[in-house]
């Protein structure tokens, strides 16, 4: 079965398309600048790679050009739009309301619309991908993947903030969370890596997602019961741009005494702060050789970013009450071996030592990069968000 | 040495006479609703008790009458004013300014000026009753004991927020951390018991201070590393109308989406959240009781409160790396046995072991509410900032 699994940002797409229960990507690509003056578009596949530059005015246009590139005379991969049987969406906020992967209803799009306000930069460009593929890929199943569904088994303990009751009653405000599609892919390929290896299958993990966004989960017996990030995608650890947690008390001093607008401050804590507010730089890898040349605000940064992970490996061991393994993943938390190493300093109250060697290696398999006397595991496994979500489109339709 | 003690609030003045280095409180009282048409005032020695009601107009007229109560023909426990050698002021906000107890000059009190911003309901009143008293009792030393100065040892890898740099070089927006008097008294009283019940020195305890207000202290050593409240007194555990940690972005969704004003939302995170906004009550007596009674919004009040207090020992515990004892202080932490269940319960990973026995019995000394067996010792010990001034004056002015 062929599913071709589809990421709609605000201004771009990003597409694969899978063969499944193979798990085998026959292609993938992506546009970006969608509505500017030029965009761009990639498509790779086993034997071809293609970049072009050229308008394109809309989401519409755009997957017509992705499924023309498809059916390409040259170097297509299919025949027929026909071919593929469903279409896999990513869909950031699923709210309350969805806790489970979906097939498409018009009910469905309803409710995705309903969630605007939760997520408005995000589920209106997803809808956006949904309308436009179902016209395209007429004969294929629109399936919906939720990035918060994951964490919907978190109870209300954890999910809950101390506002007055009527936030969560009638407003919906509670922790939803984010990055779900990660962390269930990580923690799931986690527990059958330490089950293999004779760890009991009552586990108790943190899985840290270090990209372009950061989170963790506390995952006990494969359920996400706590997660950084909450109602937005802004808290926890500290971000390329984002701050993470910060007193919110700064806001309003920031607005009240230093004359601030709310929004300036918005943007401030949204694109300024992070990696970038605390270095100059983003990118995590310039960050660290300026840190190795001696850049003082870059290793403050670098250890800050450690500690606050530190502190959450700490925290979700409170409410796990154990701790069997923790996981680095996605970009940074893969590729970052100055990262984990800092994380995984001093840090033997947890039962976590780490083999600096292994540390070093570059894979993209997981890979155990504790002491073999390591009491807790630390694994390193790669994210893959695309097959995730192929897999429980597969599952929804075929099991 | 007769030392007198002063906190003086925006409407209110509490005061101690303290006989040093005796520790032996001589009489003790308060004012409240200064300004008001009738203000209340007590008056407490160990053979009088008396309570007033009578108008007081500003903090000047509120000191007079308490320097005379204190010299009063029957009751009195002074014959003249000069018999104070030292008055010592609690302030609440000493920035980055003050991290000692130090003698009160012109310079001392433009600096506390020069904070009003960081902490515009506290500090005016602070300085307030630092003039009004060296007017009153000129004879004596003023001293100023800062709230904020226990935690001026917290490095700045856990002070710095991961904002623009500018906001801390520029704006000293900062972790200051509140509540030091009471952390700094309890964690030496602890220290003190532990090395006597043969610990290292070398201590890593974890002081919860559960009052109107509540916050947690990582202290290493003696020194104060980490802390729940951060630039402002609102962040961290959740307290009797006050949020704890909250999701930043839900202040920019009250405001932009569901139209609220800024100042309703700051009034809304103080002072009608945390216990008040989850239950309707904010006496922790009044929650309990109803919890026991089957309130089930209370029952999930009160687990909250207590899994973010655990999350924190988790969180402190890697920051430490290691826990030898959790100390509980101030009204709730000294009296909730129920609380302290439930931030002990499901805690052995920490090596926290509760007596339910122990834990039951009410005392004003310092008490181990832990197994013999529990590798962390959990303490109670009574909080009691006057004397922490008191000891602090006396020995910046005699030693």
């Amino acid at each position: 079965m062929k599913i071709l699994i589809i990421n709609s940002g605000s201004s771009s797409i990003k597409y694969q398309l899978i063969e499944m229960p193979a798990n085998e990507v026959i292609c993938s690509g992506m546009i970006d600048r969608i509505g500017l003056e030029i965009s761009n578009l990639t498509f790779v596949s086993t034997s071809n790679k293609i970049e072009e530059s050229l308008p394109i005015a809309d989401h519409k246009i755009g997957l017509e050009k992705i499924a023309s590139l498809l059916m390409d005379e040259e170097f297509g991969v299919i025949i027929s739009t026909e071919e593929i049987e469903a279409v896999g969406h990513r869909v950031v906020h699923g709210g309350s309301t969805f806790s489970n992967t979906v097939v498409i209803t018009e009910e469905v799009k309803e409710k995705i619309r309903q969630l605007f306000d939760l997520a408005p930069l995000h589920n209106p460009a997803n809808l956006e991908g949904i309308i436009v593929a179902s016209e395209i890929f007429k004969n294929a199943q629109q399936v919906a993947v939720f990035d918060t569904a994951f964490h919907q088994t978190i109870p209300v303990i954890a999910h809950k903030y101390a506002l007055p009751n009527y936030l969560l009653t009638e407003n919906k405000i509670r922790l939803y969370g984010f990055h779900g599609t990660s962390h269930k892919y990580v923690s799931e390929n986690a527990i059958h890596y330490l089950t293999q290896n004779s760890f009991s299958k009552e586990s108790k993990i943190i899985t840290i997602h270090l990209g372009n966004g950061c989170s963790m989960t506390a995952i006990k017996n494969g359920k996400s019961v706590d997660h950084t990030l909450g109602f937005g995608p802004m808290n926890g650890l500290i971000m390329g741009t984002r701050s993470g947690d910060v007193d919110q008390s700064i806001i309003f001093y920031l607005v009240n005494t230093l004359g601030y607008s709310l929004e300036a401050v918005n943007t401030m804590l949204q694109k300024q702060s992070g990696m970038l507010g605390l270095t100059g730089f983003s990118d995590l890898r310039d960050i660290e050789k300026q840190a190795e040349n001696g850049n003082v605000d870059c290793q403050l940064a670098l250890a800050m970013n450690a500690y606050r992970i530190k502190k959450y490996i700490g925290s979700y061991s409170a409410v796990l009450n154990g701790l069997d393994a923790i996981i680095f993943t996605a970009g940074i938390g893969e590729n970052s071996s100055y990262i984990r190493k800092l994380v995984c300093t001093d840090m033997d109250y947890f039962g976590i030592e780490l083999d600096l060697e292994k540390n070093e290696l570059r894979s993209k398999e997981i890979r155990e990069i504790s002491t073999a006397e390591s009491k807790t595991k630390v694994l390193v496994i790669p994210t893959n968000e695309e097959i995730e979500i192929a897999n429980q489109v597969f599952e929804l339709l075929v099991e």
